[in-house]
């Protein structure tokens, strides 16, 4: 049984690709089992995603972007918790639609991640941070 | 390994916190490992969000009441299974936006969630109801 | 500890019920623990529904078409990653607001699902897939 805690710097929305860190990680680590990732914070979310054509992130972006517009935008005036910024409640909800934990098996130290799939930390937020994912493989 | 259910009442639609039920059960376990949680119902979601101002889980509340109306509202006059009530099929489809499992790393018999990270029972649904979520801790 | 794959094969987008599969395999496995099932691509989901009344999941359907419409329609035009088709995109799109991966608790031999929940391999592209679904049981 393995712990540890990725960090991931942001600057600003946006998918930030972290699969080789996590994969170095788990080489190091039990031949057969499974990986969990949990991101500590409530205003951003952990994605698995296609990582062959940028495009697709700019996209995912885009469409969250418009399905859950800034607290000052006219469509979302019901919204009531608005003073940590325009940006800060539409990313509770954001973190409410995708994952905030995810569970991967781990097969011969390999996970068993798809062709095309690569593990994103998405950043809801405008300013830079630092996000704190715990990682247990057993 | 330890297994249990919790079982939380709801009184209508909104988010219910059973942050410290979990963490008294855990405190009782293992040292280090993971927690599954799993809510056995399909018109309920299992969140974690901010729990330091109520107003978030209002808003939370009130953006998914607009993105998924009612089956009597106009804009969903598609839905065909509607005999259960208005709430019903729109709780199934927020039961499909929001997590049915999470997956917690256990750190020295804590949960290594953030400062302002609490679990909640998401309740879909008008009618009073009680909720079985399942834990595993291994 | 037991690892398979389950493949799901799609003739375009909808809900395709595996649970029976699954139970048997759990059947063969570890008294007491959690399953771990986690699909190995970015435009299907993993999903825990009602299984009683089919028209739940043509509803389910619905929702997602009218919520990410193709990337031809007119609504849509600010997607960029439209040349693997219009069923493409909003296929990663949906896959993004549904599950990769659930943890169920087994006990007895029997994962913990309510009564009327099944589990789903919701497929989101228009073509004839074989879908991998990692399966682990710890």
């Amino acid at each position: 049984m393995m712990q540890t805690e990725f960090v991931v710097h942001t600057q600003g929305p946006g998918l930030y690709e972290f699969t080789s860190d996590i994969r170095k990680w788990v080489d190091q680590g039990v031949v057969d089992g499974v990986l969990t990732l949990f991101v500590r914070h409530t205003s951003c979310s952990l994605l698995i995603q296609e990582n062959a054509d940028p495009e697709v992130q700019t996209d995912l972006q885009a469409f969250f972007e418009r399905l859950v517009p800034p607290s000052d935008h006219p469509a979302m005036s019901y919204l009531r918790h608005t003073y940590e910024g325009p940006d800060d409640m539409p990313a509770h909800i954001k973190a409410a639609l995708m994952p905030v934990s995810l569970s991967i098996p781990v097969l011969q130290k390999r996970m068993v991640l798809g062709t095309w799939q690569g593990i994103y930390l998405f950043e809801h937020r405008t300013a830079p941070h630092h996000r704190r994912v715990a990682a247990h493989l057993v």
